[in-house]
């Protein structure tokens, strides 16, 4: 197992994912990296936290940095030897069979979709978002790959949202919804409408619509939804969850009586913390790119690299990517089927 | 003044709203009502609240509900004489200055686009959510009357957000962002970097993409989106208020110590769950219709559906609708020139 990592991706690069990956190199010993950064800024942190000899890392130069306030098609153009287009040129080669980033989102989608491609069967890959409800956790797919999507887009998100969910929840038939604004198949717009039908004649254990509220009862383990509404959905729980701590902390602090009881109860609060924590999740997976692409929060601290390799080692292992070619092989899941159904839709 | 009530809508109907209008009738001693609804069902609640012979409530039957499970198309179809379409009819024929509904949202934008019909210049109307931000709050325009928009649809939503919050928040220049998945213009999905460009070239204080975690942290008075992305949001929140406060007692009744420091915090909780409490906003506008139309949460208690009364009667007296229809007349907001502006970007 070889697996590439962004050392220049996400706020607190190059010091978070080098120490996260001293982690790794002692959590999972089978595993060697090549380390893609400003070779001499790595060197630093190598050295500090006493990897710098370590014969299972091998670093690779790449002079730039995709920046946040990039636009995605930078890793193509004016940064092409930043060290997100260069992990997607070593995971092109084959030289690595996954790369984990926490840096720039829309810039490993564009890099990766350019230069590794997508499996045979897909025609844009999917972000899969890990998100706590009440009783376990869900799949949101895509968390902000694709601001535009097309039914046939959406149908495919679903199928890789079927394999990975197998996988991640050991549930033989994992439920699929569609994320909407009604519970009532009329409900939608045009687009989750169109998906709607479709996801309703396949064999897959299709929940229907599911409201971005009642997701959080769990009732679905996946959730399918183009990139623009996933993201919305993703970013507006974050937002909201920061602001809770702060309204928390604002009540909490109002009198002495209630410091004192909260500092009674104080790993509670930790605790809720967690749920919300991205750390243990990772990262998420870029689903369907011709090769394992694992995409961590801008904000990584050293414990989600280290769990962000894990999961591309986990799908690496999986093999994730034969199984949803295996079936998008299978009946009504290939792409030239689904764009029959629609022809024949719009017929009638 | 004079308000029709939908005595039905909402998940606590008819008592909860006939216990709203009790408290409404004592506050607002100039106010008049129409309640509408199944006479034999409200005249108990009437009753019991003691307001059966009050002389500023007119009862007017409505044989049927339009149900949560009820496609939108319905009030003006299968349940033409719902509640719902009842109180859409007093407001074309200007029996009331406004109506108020717990009910089916889309069953009653429905209602109002098709029998009160839109203002001189609005192609759609967009519902106006306020939500709470670590340092105020804002105003969430579309949170979920159109599914489908288009980016003239969004530029009428900014106007009508901008003239809004000017009252609500007693701001001479709002700041209006619009909902997308970066801070750059150049991020985004079609529709929001047209519109993009569009808000750009206006007078008003537009401060670009807003994405929906940063909007929680006070960036912007108004927030401009499709109601699809916009209803993702508001649910999605929802949603995860719901869960932290699940997760909260969860882990504050793990052991003895944290119970006990909760109770010595426990009115800390209270004041916490008002931040994302309905209740005190009441409802949300529906901006737009040529007739002032407030649409409640499904789960309105006796307050949020008087607070509800409450912002319907502030717009009429604020002159909502005319200052509306003022600023669409000045350039660069009527829909024609829209449509110019789009028709000469297209050629480009």
């Amino acid at each position: 197992m070889k697996i590439a990592v962004d050392g220049m991706g996400g706020d607190y690069a190059p010091g978070a994912v080098v120490e996260g990956l001293t982690i790794a190199l002692n959590d999972f010993p089978t595993y060697e990296f090549v380390l893609v950064g400003h070779a001499r800024k790595l060197a630093f942190y190598l050295e500090k936290y006493g990897i710098a000899d370590n014969p299972r890392v091998r670093v690779v130069h790449a002079e730039s940095v995709c920046e946040m306030s990039d636009p995605s098609a930078i890793s193509l153009r004016a940064k092409r030897d930043s060290s997100i287009t260069v992990c997607a040129k070593l995971l092109k080669e084959h030289e690595v069979d996954a790369m984990i980033t926490p840096g720039h989102t829309g810039a490993t989608v564009a890099a990766t979709k350019v230069l590794v491609r997508t499996l045979p069967g897909i025609d844009r890959p999917a972000l899969a978002a890990s998100l706590p409800s009440q009783v376990g956790r869900f799949l949101l797919i895509d968390a902000g790959a694709n601001p535009d999507c097309t039914p046939i887009n959406l149908a495919q998100f679903a199928v890789m949202g079927e394999i990975y969910a197998q996988y991640l929840f050991k549930e033989a038939r994992p439920r699929v919804g569609l994320l909407s604004v009604g519970g009532e198949d009329i409900k939608g717009k045009t687009l989750t409408k169109e998906v709607f039908h479709l996801l309703d004649k396949s064999p897959m254990n299709f929940v229907g619509n599911v409201e971005a509220d009642t997701v959080f009862e769990g009732c679905a383990d996946v959730l399918i939804s183009d990139g623009f509404a996933g993201n919305v959905m993703l970013k507006g729980i974050e937002g909201l969850a920061k602001s809770t701590m702060v309204w928390l902390k604002r009540v909490l602090t109002r009198n002495a009586l209630r410091v004192f009881g909260a500092m009674l109860a104080k790993n509670a609060f930790r605790e809720l913390r967690a749920y919300g924590d991205g750390d243990d999740v990772g990262g998420a997976p870029l689903l369907g790119i011709n090769g394992i692409c694992v995409i961590g929060h801008g904000s990584s601290s050293p414990k989600a690299v280290r769990n962000a390799i894990r999961v591309a080692g986990e799908c690496v292992e999986f093999g994730l990517n034969d199984k949803i070619v295996a079936r998008l092989n299978e009946a009504h899941y290939t792409t030239s089927e689904l764009e029959e159904y629609f022809a024949a839709e719009s017929k009638n």
